[in-house]
C-alpha cells in the first residue's frame, strides 16, 4: 500500500480528482493556501496498491500538465504612460510524493 | 513514532477528535473537501508511539462507525406523479493510513 | 527525499513559510483548525533532500518559538465583582514530522 500525496493547481484539481476516481482510485481533496506553484494550488491524498502507483500518476500528470498561457500585462514606459500586451506565463504542473503505507484500515 | 493519517465523515470529525484528545493523543484537524466518503469528510492527522497505534484505531474506529440511517427520497412512478418513501443510507466510516516517522520533533 | 510535516501555530505560519522559501525549500500550506496547540495552527508540507532536513527544522524552530505572552484575563471575587489581570500565556511553537518518500516526480 502507498500513500501518493499530489500537488496540483486548483484550476486541475476537479479534473485530476474525477479521471482518478472513474479509474477506481479513492481521492481526498484538502484545502490548500499557496506557496508552492505560482497560483492557488490543491492536495491530494490518495492510498493506493503498490501496483497502482504508475497509472496513478500517469493520470495525474495527463490532467495537470505545464502549458503556458497568454495574459494581459500593463507597463510603463514613462510618467502616466502605460502599454498593454500579452505575457506568456506557465500554469499547471505536479508535485507528487509516494510514501509507504505501514497499515491500512478501512473500518 | 507513526503518523496516522484518518479520514472520517463530518459528522463523526468532533466525536473522533475529543475522544483521542481525551486519552492523551495529539490530534491536528485539515479541511478536507468530499471524494473519498458519499457526503462531505475530514482528514485528522496524529503522531503517536508505535505501541499506541492500535489503541487510537479502535477509538477512531469506534466512534466513526458505519451505520445505516433512513432518510426521505422522492420517485416518479408516472408523468407528475410522485411518491416520498424512506431510503437506507450507510453514513460514517474511516479510512486509515499508518506511516512510519523517521524523526519527530517538539520544539 | 524527505516529506517534512510541520504543524505551527498561525501567528508563525507565514514568517516560516516565507523564511523557509527564501532558502529554496518548497512549502504547501494546508488549512488546519484546532486541536494540537492552543490556539489555530497551520500545516505546513515540505519535500527536500535527505541533506537539507536539519536546515528546514532549524529555520521552523527559529520562526515559532514558544514564547510567553502576557494577556488580559478577568477574574471575579465575590457577586458581581470582578478584577482584571494580565495572564503569562505561552505561544508558538512547532511540532515537525519527517517521513521517508519513496518516489518524487515533479511533472
Ligand atoms: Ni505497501
Ligand atoms: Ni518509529
Ligand atoms: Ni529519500
Amino acid at each position: 500500500m502507498k500513500l501518493i500525496i499530489a500537488i496540483v493547481s486548483n484550476d486541475d484539481a476537479n479534473k485530476v480528482q474525477s479521471e482518478l476516481t472513474k479509474n477506481g482510485f479513492s481521492i481526498t481533496k484538502l484545502a490548500t493556501t499557496g506557496g508552492f506553484l505560482m497560483s492557488g494550488n490543491t492536495t491530494l491524498i490518495c492510498g493506493t496498491q503498490d501496483e497502482k502507483v504508475d497509472k496513478a500518476i500517469s493520470i495525474i500528470g495527463e490532467f495537470s500538465k505545464k502549458r503556458t498561457q497568454m495574459v494581459p500585462s500593463t507597463a510603463s514606459y514613462g510618467v502616466g504612460m502605460y502599454t498593454s500586451f500579452p505575457v506568456e506565463v506557465t500554469v499547471g504542473g505536479a508535485t507528487i510524493f509516494v510514501l509507504d503505507v505501514e497499515r491500512f484500515e478501512k473500518l
